[in-house]
């Protein structure tokens, strides 16, 4: 299906320079784009591809217009724009209301008329399903799970026993919420379980990616805000708390009982060490340790890029002897009896 | 179901001070109780917690319990033993014997009639279910599979073939046992597979968490001991041995043919390099590097704490050129001819 | 089965010394071998195991054979001989065409007569499956997927809807291809969801670990190259490329729109920033952080190995203290005016 350029402009407040009535039926890079294609421009990066694309138009700031050869759609947002238009023109394949006959359903779990249950499912006791859900093939949902409205499970999710998930939720395949915590108490030699009590709350439009695992709490429960969005792989221990609309990336690890504010950015293989506080607003940037509360809004690193290694190598052998190092300086230091320094 | 306080210490070793008739039905943590509940306190720093708590009764040690305004179970392990009580209180519900119509049971495998056998399970040919385990919705068993007495597998856990379980074994979902190694033998420009012949054998009480992998041996088997403790999403690789009761957190990687001993603590995100001999009682902190062996048990670590962003990068910048510093520092050194550092 | 040595060293271009009507079995480690078993030494540091070793034969190259008690296979290259003669000696137990009767298939999909298709099996609408494919129980393809001739899917991998397979690909259980890469674009307080709507394709001979995930790409396709082989658990972002033969180990992390060449070796939990471009023939160390884009073939490496805690702590003190320490060294170079450095 087709779109002309006037509606889009309209529908997204847009600025159009170009043609209204020329359309649009699919979004591509603006390196691979031909005609009839939609492209954007949201990375500067990308700018200097502008000049030979031959998208018949292409969503960008008022900036980048001038650059383009082409009918352009304008907008402060262009991402968001795109994201938009791309969801009107690329709609999910509709889904057939109802249950799979090779679903396994409780008979006292409820499954709202309009939700569309996959084959190989299997639904516990008292579970919920709401309107419009959709549940990928081999999905497991435990006792009392509750499904709102409007949510997505790809194949082979698994909600545990009393998982909560709040309206357009959507799960990637191989997802496990609610899966026990890692509790467990010293006795002796060895350990006993910890029971793990507590269940995973998450909120409206939360996004989580594929082979993420969330843990029940151990008493009160894990909760993941609403808008909050994590990638691929990560790990969320038991009663770890994450703000609304805080994005996190793939590989990252939480430990347990840490709360994680609003708006934070989490990037990729970073480990945050339990029982600590991290407020609103913060960045932290990849393959950082984050072993300390953070209560100032602001960007956090901890990661050492890589180099050659050669150089690496003596880079950590002077690492290494750095106590060495200091020592030698402050023996220069004494015989003159220069100022102190805080050392 | 409720106990009262004088029965739960009589059952688990404890003093109790308080009324012994008074009741409790559930655990709860000391800032959520109410009455009815019980509390513990294990870890100093929520002892804070313990004036305001509104418990029936709290599980403590016997330094804190003065401080406890409720009636108090004193224990020297008062962790180890608010777990036993709250699996006496929250007991898992039970399973119902049998087979679930839609499971695929290879006819030459054996199942024991109080096995519980959830939907779409799988069953490969020859391999044996012992008493009382349950096998959650679409677990998967290859081949000559031995699963001991009272497992637990949750939803959607895969045991390739040959995997062995030893009692008591408790698998989480998406877990993956007896995957082959990554065995890869080069070959011109390219690689040829070397095939994965060994097994996982796992012994008893060990707990493996969502979405772990744990390879199958090359030739010899992959080996995890009697009462460790796996987490989530922890890769353990070919011919890898865990020893007893050790535990290791989240995220961890162990690289193949390593040997880890008994009691050792492996923190999140760890990674441990192949071939190498970690002696008992090892802790590693988080998100370290262990290349070497270790033959002294104690405490290694490897991560650096994560900092604001603007003072790491100065940071880096200056560890890039310690190689320049320690120059300086010998030209410094030399013309006065001061005496000769290690360095 | 068992092969004589003289058949052996024929098919597999070795020179044989010992008795070629001896014949071998199966494989075993040097350490354990017996009578009818075939060891091999590829690693020198096994070397030692030769002198007892009571394998009938070992697979070993020029250099080792004087030091080998028994017959011997000599080749330049013993580790993919042995792994040849392994396969030769342990074939893969044959699957039986057909596809099960548990198993959901769209009447769309096309599935090759010689297709062995599991329990539980579900494929989507217009899915094409080839020749002698195996697919093990549970696996969800979703729409409109190609798998090549040969291929092997073990139980529980998800291949959502477009992923193409080529000939011969081997996925490990709990592999995720094609989920939602990662995409949001900020709005407002919130973000929204960016389509998804590339596939994943993947070559010919690629081999793909437990639980690892391979996202869509966003616009353009995900690509892993002919002869690559990932292990478990890595997670391998949109618009990722990797090229032929390289071959990546566990619990790494690609972000998106990275390139990596051909050849290239990348070891455990390294972290790869995105809209990067690394080179052919680039070999990265362990747990490196690879934020940089790689033009030159080499050894690359950023991981600090760990230490015993307290020596550890020390040094951490001395990094974050590196800049008062440059500092003193300045002060120290200012007041005799020494030669000014590159500082």
């Amino acid at each position: 299906m087709s779109f002309a350029l006037g509606e889009l402009a309209v529908r997204f407040g847009c600025e159009l320079r170009g043609d209204p009535d020329a359309g649009v039926a699919r979004v591509a890079t603006l390196a691979g784009a031909g005609p009839g294609d939609l492209g954007f421009l949201a990375n500067p990066h990308y700018r200097a591809q502008l000049a030979a694309t031959r998208a018949t138009a292409v969503v960008l700031d008022a900036a980048s217009a001038p650059l383009c050869p082409t009918a352009v759609l304008i907008n402060a947002n262009p991402y968001a724009t795109y994201a938009r238009i791309a969801t009107l023109l690329h709609p999910e394949s509709p889904a057939t209301p109802g249950t799979h006959s090779s679903a396994v359903i409780d008979p006292s779990a409820q499954i709202a008329a309009s939700a569309s249950i996959g084959p190989q499912v299997v639904i516990g006791p008292r579970s919920f399903v709401g309107e419009r859900v959709r549940i990928g093939a081999g999905c497991v949902l435990g006792a009392e799970v509750q499904v709102g409205d409007d949510c997505v499970l790809q194949p082979r999710v698994t909600l545990e026993s009393g998982t909560q998930l709040g309206a357009r939720v959507r799960l990637h395949s191989g997802a496990v919420i609610g899966a026990d915590g890692f509790g467990f108490a010293r006795d002796g030699a060895g350990w006993i379980k910890v029971p793990q009590l507590g269940r995973v709350r998450i909120g409206a439009d939360v996004e989580i990616g594929a082979n993420t695992t969330v843990d029940r709490g151990a008493i009160d429960d894990t909760v993941i805000e609403a808008g909050a969005k994590l990638d691929n792989q990560i790990q969320v221990a038991h009663n770890v708390h994450i703000g609304e609309h805080t994005v996190i990336a793939g590989c990252v690890g939480i430990s347990g009982s840490t709360r994680i504010g609003a708006r934070c950015m989490i990037a990729g293989a970073v480990g945050i060490v339990g029982h600590l506080d991290i407020c609103d607003d913060v960045v932290v940037t990849g393959m950082s340790m984050v072993s300390h509360s953070i209560s100032t809004p602001g960007v956090y690193s901890g990661g050492i890029p890589a180099g050659p290694a050669t150089v690496w190598r003596r880079l950590v052998a002077r690492f290494r002897r750095l106590d060495a190092l200091a020592e030698r300086v402050r023996r220069l230091e004494r015989p003159n009896n220069r100022t102190k320094t805080d050392e």
